[in-house]
């Protein structure tokens, strides 16, 4: 359609917007029966689990159009939703998109941002399948995605069993580094915090290692960490009517990340354990496991470590081990009603 | 779960927002088989065609907390939803809600407000199963719902004909006419403006209507009428390749309506066309069929009258017949992205 490439200047009606998106979507798989532009969408589905995930993600809380692009935000608001069926170790497949825009909303903006998240999904085998567009004084981004659960059963945050290795994928802390560096005004393409931005603007779900591990029969509990290690380790720990502890020293933290902590003066450790959106896994395994997990992990994804950070225990809380007297740190994370001071 | 009933004055953290939540959504069905509590929900699906729809409502755009109560908000935001879940003429299976929260977010706002909503889907056999909540600057609503299609198919917009009457469900404008009233200052207890406003406040979704329409066989192309007969029907008309005529007085006014359009000095066709949510049902047929229609739908939905309004024609665009020349009124309804004046 010639919807897609609109002049940059130019504002969008209603039903331009929808045509762009549509034209933007793409036709999508032969199970997609009908998509955008009917009352709902209609799926025709061979699976008989089917996971669903909705995240809303909201101007000057969650993001700000200062630091990243229209086409950055798109794949991080599709990131961040992937990242739940990861954690579930689901396969993704359709995405309903419902989009709050300013008025007069500008084609270029819209067209940038809805062909970040539909590129970012095609990546991982999601169709945008419906929508809805709508006013609002601020940018808003619902997602709300199906994936399928199937042969494997999806892993559930209440399976962990007393004596369970805690364990985690890739590195912790470095997306609030990165956050960090670019709220004080660095720039984004210093070599030192090239990593760290990275990881903040264009995370990657681990959605392959995610059906790997769930699929390998192993992982007792998984979900994924959006929020901190400590609150949602918390969270696992309490589905499974457990607690946990976590060894300081074993957390993995990058060398950049440590880095970036030593110049603002921050404990790295804050930020591996309550920065938030590292979007990496959190699973437990028996103790003796992670090994035979991490050659399994090395076909799928060879360049992202498992790293084992504490134990599942009987006593209620998240207990932090190896700096001065052990500490309860659950839901030391963020907590989505707090104003952040 | 002791949350249910909160002291009213209370703020809650987030955890005890996602935990009301649940204790209101209760446990679902046996298709529901992980809900409110994980990453994401898990359906084990028996139908085979799943109709899922997404609707963003934001404060201050589609709904004034001056004017309507949290619960009655719950259960119009369901209602909207569902309305595009009969336009497919799908049964209402499962809800996922994503709530946008003001910073100290009350417990009886936000207990009343999902109470309704989750009350409301119930009536229609919806059973809210996931969500996600966050802090927003004012409140926002998303809701995707997932229905399912069978056995009958789905109804579609682009399924006209030619010389087809062109049908509509209940009453047209009314919803308008509560808003006008209730934006006036009008008392909502009025016995006068009381059935316009409950059609604001409280619109029945046709769920059952449009199940038995589709389920008829005889409909060539339906959808719920949200955003006005004018608008709407020119996206029923572009779908199917076609254009429309409407006869102005053959458009279903209540009684009420009328009055009320004659005390503000509005012309009461401008609520029918263009006022939008009226969520009724919008479907073609063949030019003989609608009093078969009429006594099917006297089974299922005795009170509600089908009334035949125009019919499709070859001609491109929605011209209203029967005041002065006929004029073109296709997409004469509400565009989101224009401000009112």
């Amino acid at each position: 359609m010639p919807e897609a490439k609109p002049p940059t200047e130019r504002t969008l009606s209603e039903e331009e917007v929808v045509r762009l998106i549509q034209s933007l979507a793409g036709s999508g798989d032969g199970e997609l029966l009908v998509g955008i532009g009917d009352d709902a969408a209609v799926l025709s589905v061979q699976a008989r689990e089917l996971v669903v995930t909705t995240d809303l993600l909201v101007e000057g809380v969650h993001f700000d159009l200062g630091f990243i692009s229209p086409y950055d935000l798109g794949g991080r608001a599709m990131a961040a939703n992937l990242s739940d069926l990861a954690g579930m170790g689901a396969k993704p497949r359709w995405g309903f998109l419902s989009l709050g825009l300013p008025p007069k909303p500008q084609a270029a903006f819209i067209g940038e941002l809805v062909r970040g998240l539909v590129e970012f999904g095609r990546r991982f085998g999601l169709t945008l399948a419906g929508g809805d567009t709508v006013r609002s004084p601020q940018v808003l981004i619902n997602l709300c995605l199906v994936g399928q659960a199937d042969p494997a059963k999806p892993a559930l945050r209440s399976g962990a069993r007393p004596g369970d290795a805690v364990c985690v994928s890739g590195n912790l802390g470095a997306s609030a580094a990165g956050l960090a560096w670019l709220a004080g005004g660095g720039d984004p393409d210093d070599s030192g915090a090239r990593e760290a931005v990275q990881a903040h603007l264009r995370p990657l779900p681990r959605v392959a290692a995610g059906r790997a591990l769930a699929e390998s029969g192993q992982v007792h509990a998984m979900m994924d960490l959006s929020d901190g290690l400590a609150t949602d380790l918390f969270r696992l720990a309490q589905a499974s009517g457990l607690g946990a502890k976590v060894e300081a020293a074993a957390l993995p933290i990058a060398e950049s990340t440590r880095d970036l902590a030593a110049g603002l003066g921050i404990d790295p450790l804050d930020w591996a354990l309550r920065g938030g959106e590292d979007f990496e896994l959190l699973f437990t395994c028996g103790p003796g496991q992670l090994e035979l997990l991490s050659a399994l992990l090395a076909e799928t994804e060879p360049d992202l470590a498992l790293t084992r950070v504490g134990s599942m225990t009987g006593e209620p809380g998240v207990w932090l081990h190896g700096v001065g007297e052990p500490r309860d740190i659950g839901l030391m994370g963020y907590d989505h009603f707090r104003e952040e001071g």
